[in-house]
């Protein structure tokens, strides 16, 4: 069960092109392609003959000719050549496109109709191309649902254990703990004044001081995309406009029920010239998803089945939890509605 | 759901000797072998006591000695040995047997009661074997229903799209399409007079033409029994008696609901010596069903999942389907009738 | 569904130590570790609040931390240490743990609640330890459920046919054959006085004797642990004091309900210091376990398809299998007791 009325990450701009590339999100396959215009078309990857991949066809102009009997789709779905001597009316073959905008290097889908799409929902990322920040980017595929990595990301409790390498010095219990829920988008925000930088802080703040006032906040917006900053500053300063900070963009982005695209950012306002440092944080971020996070949400996976219903599993529930339960109760209610109004649509319909 | 009351093609008569074979058809494991007099024998390739397969036995004769416990079977699927002193009557242990038919180079099995089997109901395939047409044969496993299949091969105009290579200069839509129902035969057939020759046609047609009355059928027997014939001949002339002809067979068994056994035989009657073109057509022809027809169909299929039910996927229908809609119309019907026969058989017996 | 009040063999002492090993067991991952006082402590492979395997933590004195939150488990199952500033008490927080008792050179874990283990239960195989037998032990993991596996132990008629280069001269119909049930203990006794001994016996008899008489014992406990004596001594002489015995083991515990641990011991009272001896027999069972044992049954439980219901595929009943059925209904009515006296006790607490 997806949300389809919201914005997903297709993937990063660079890899849409003029060849075509079929991509499963939300358990759907999409045929991307980049059109004589230079926007992204994207159409459900499927004829709806014979139900095969438009994408193993052949692009003509903006449309994707069927490698097998030959149906043309536009970029707005619609059939706009058939096998001559057909009776049909090529305007009535249709199948779905999708509205795909791009934003801050990625390109997002809407999964609900093309015609509903809200521009304006795509949440802030604005910190990739600002240029305030030097950027490294990645990918990994998590066989995983991706609320379950929604979970790891709002509860930082775990870098203490699983991250040891990255970890500060302190606890996470040891700092204060806020959740804030602002409308549909939910903030977890953990502060602490006076601690020591962790390692990986000492290294690149820049700074001399054994102690600064720390900051790691984690936002998350529907379905599952997510952005995170943890900061330091010199005690006393204003740590919104000053100190070392390095902002994350997580793109969740589910490909079936039970494995998630996994598109990562990570920016920083120090080194931003050194190239040795972006090469350490381009492979240290990677490894850190793909030895550390990902195989323990694919272990989680594992001991639930196939079963995306976690709760159904009966967790324990922590303190930590907070805000991951408050974005799935946020996700679960966005869903319902949809899935309401969906049905009450059908209904008017009947009436009709 | 298969029907058991029909001819389905084993493999080629060479494929079985006095070595025991085991092949999966309509889903059930079938063990054959070449009895001492030369017929072939076909178990249902499992133990009644354990259910391990005969063939993992040894042959005594004509019949097979299970290698777990020892229980022997006759070609006739009766016990005919068993282990002393077991109170068990070994006539009354039975696996069951199968009716086998050896012709036109192929084994065919009636995958009902064997002595229900109609050799009659084979169809013709005499081209194979006639000595008119020289012939090249291959194997291809297709993962994707039989269905499917069928419909590829009674639908040609996918050739413009799918074969770009071996297509004519025309589009199949230009050809007359007739489709004809004969009893439980469907014969699809495409023709067109005064027309260009194909690359292929041109090249072994063995005239000097500029343009020739060309003709394209196909012929379905059920379950998904296919015969081919596209030919040439000079205009005006008779083509059943001259021209150039490339006949076809398409033994299309299922081994599982979704996964066939495709034996293929094309046979010309041009060049019939040159080992060149002979080589050219067993590579050529493989080649086409191994990366192009194959893959689309395998294609269709993993988008359906494991279903096998096409229609209730709602698939356009187009002008080109019509004999692909026939054929699968006649089937349906023939498993219909058959587990009503089965159903009434079954109340007798109650009555009894 | 696998009984649970039962012992079951998790493997030989010496695969647990230091380190901590995960192994499914009745469908269910638990974590062994050998604590500080030399006891072996398994806990079920999970945490309670994200599910994750326990063993992929680290251990921490006699307790597991959890590697993802920081939950630390005794070997009790009880939580001893928390991330600081949780609201819940730690007691309150559990993973289930079991009874382990090593006897014979082997773990044996108790499924059911740790409580009402009974070490007493554990049945006799002090063959491996009493030092009267020089023993070698394997494992192989076969792709069928255990009572298949039970059914080829306690029915050796299968060995004429499935092991010829180990029966003797003889077939087992002329063997005396009689199934004992002793409580919920079953014996197949097979016995033939002065038969020629098998190949394997005269090698290692140690007698110039032509004839000898004979003896085959299996003995099945629930859920499927068995022991077998293969034995000959001189004509007339005592069995049960003299001759060539070669006692065995055959540990089978559930991985999943289609998969199963096979944990093996052969021993024998001749040629004990002869390390040409002990090589071949570790080899040579280990060989027939699998390349004959395990194929046939991994065949059988193949052509059941997933099904663990070996009854519902209506199989063949023979003389030989009488003892195989004893054990099979022995099973099945100790899990409906226990499921019975789970369903009563559910009911008292709802009283309560």
């Amino acid at each position: 069960m997806f949300l389809k009325n919201v914005w997903y990450v297709a993937g990063p701009s660079s890899d849409f092109g003029e060849d075509v590339v079929s991509r499963r999100i939300c358990d759907r396959p999409v045929a991307f392609y980049r059109k004589s215009d230079g926007s992204i078309a994207a159409l459900h990857d499927r004829c709806p003959h014979r139900f095969v991949p438009l994408s193993m066809g052949q692009r003509e102009d903006d449309s994707l000719r069927c490698g097998y009997h030959g149906l043309r789709f536009g970029p707005d779905g619609v059939c706009d050549d058939k096998p001559a001597g057909d009776q049909e009316n090529p305007a009535k073959i249709c199948t779905q496109h999708f509205a795909v905008e791009e934003r801050y290097g990625y390109a997002w889908i809407w999964m609900g109709e093309a015609e509903n799409a809200k521009p304006a929902m795509i949440p802030d990322f604005s910190f990739i191309t600002s240029g305030e920040f030097k950027c490294e980017a990645g990918y990994l595929k998590v066989q995983g649902h991706h609320e379950l990595i929604t979970d790891n990301l709002l509860d930082l409790s775990h870098v203490n254990y699983l991250h040891p390498q990255i970890s500060g010095g302190s606890h996470w219990s040891e700092w204060d703990n806020r959740v804030e829920v602002d409308g549909n988008t939910v903030w977890s925000r953990l502060s602490r004044p006076n601690q020591k930088p962790g390692a990986f802080q000492k290294m690149l703040w820049g700074s001399d001081s054994e102690r600064g006032d720390g900051r790691g906040d984690v936002r998350w917006d529907a379905p599952s995309v997510l952005y995170a900053n943890t900061a330091i500053t010199e005690v006393g300063a204003d740590i919104e406009t000053s100190g070392f900070h390095t902002p994350s963009a997580h793109f969740l982005t589910p490909e079936t029920a039970t494995s998630t695209h996994y598109f990562w950012v990570t920016g920083r306002n120090m080194a931003k010239d050194d190239e040795k440092v972006s090469a350490m944080m381009e492979k240290g971020v990677g490894e850190v998803f793909e030895t550390q996070d990902g195989p323990m949400v694919e272990a989680e996976q594992e001991a639930m089945g196939n079963s995306t219903d976690f709760l159904a599993h009966k967790p324990l529930i922590l303190k930590a939890d907070a805000a991951g339960i408050r974005a799935r109760r946020i996700l679960r209610k966005l869903i319902r509605d949809e899935q309401e109004t969906e049905g009450s649509t059908a209904v008017q319909e009947v009436v009709e």
